[in-house]
């Protein structure tokens, strides 16, 4: 039972540390959370889904190009481990600040990681746009 | 190499039967394929993720409730699993007949099953529109 607690307190490192190169807009770093495997997926708000290394980074090195700063605020983070996967449910509210000015925006995201070698590796990140708040609790509108 | 093969087609399988379940529009038969458990997830197209047994199947209700018929194209299934953890993506193109018509809609969905005595539940599903493609041969926009 401790195992599992420590293993979902790992996952929730690795998604924090996702976010952190997320913030940083800095690609090496985003490289350096995934796993380097051509079955990654990646599905950014109101995008199709990409696969692979080389279609998940470009799409990185494309964002980070077009953004100036952003800040993120990570809430309602669920996490859970089973063997070496794990997963995180969270709510991502974000500030960016772009070509015409600052923009706010709250995305409900999906992180899926795999352990290889004891460490975790993101495999897949699928965010969406929030349109409705389906619960109160868990609105949070900006 | 064979069972990991088998594991995937398992999983490929109770992702067929979500869909199957979602398109009957009969709660009982969605209720059939989900783990009975507190840490089940679903986050529908625009809505926030709600959380446990109690607030997803009320939210499949709802759905039902107010669509009189559905029709379901899954895909681009991509399938993986490791352990008793599986995970599928694909792009659902559905037509929905509701109070004022037809609507298309293409949606990029996340489904994560968990194996529990040899078979795989639902646990998570997370649908998002689809806004813009990432990528040509991704795109099959309707």
């Amino acid at each position: 039972m401790a195992k599992k607690v420590n293993d979902r307190d790992d996952v929730l490192a690795a998604n924090e540390a996702f976010y952190a190169a997320f913030e940083s807009l800095d690609a090496d770093r985003m490289q350096a959370v995934w796993l380097k495997e051509s079955y990654i997926t990646c599905t950014h708000p109101g995008w199709a889904r990409l696969i692979g290394w080389g279609s998940v980074m470009q799409s990185w090195r494309e964002i980070f190009s077009s953004t100036f700063g952003m800040k993120f605020v990570i809430a309602d983070e669920m996490a859970h481990a089973i063997g070496d996967l794990g997963w995180v449910t969270c709510t991502e509210h974000i500030e960016s600040r772009v070509y015409d000015g600052v923009s706010h925006a709250t995305v409900i995201a999906t992180n899926l990681f795999e352990r290889r070698q004891g460490a975790w590796w993101l495999v897949h990140h699928h965010g969406s746009p929030l349109v409705r708040a389906a619960d109160p609790s868990e609105s949070q509108l900006q």
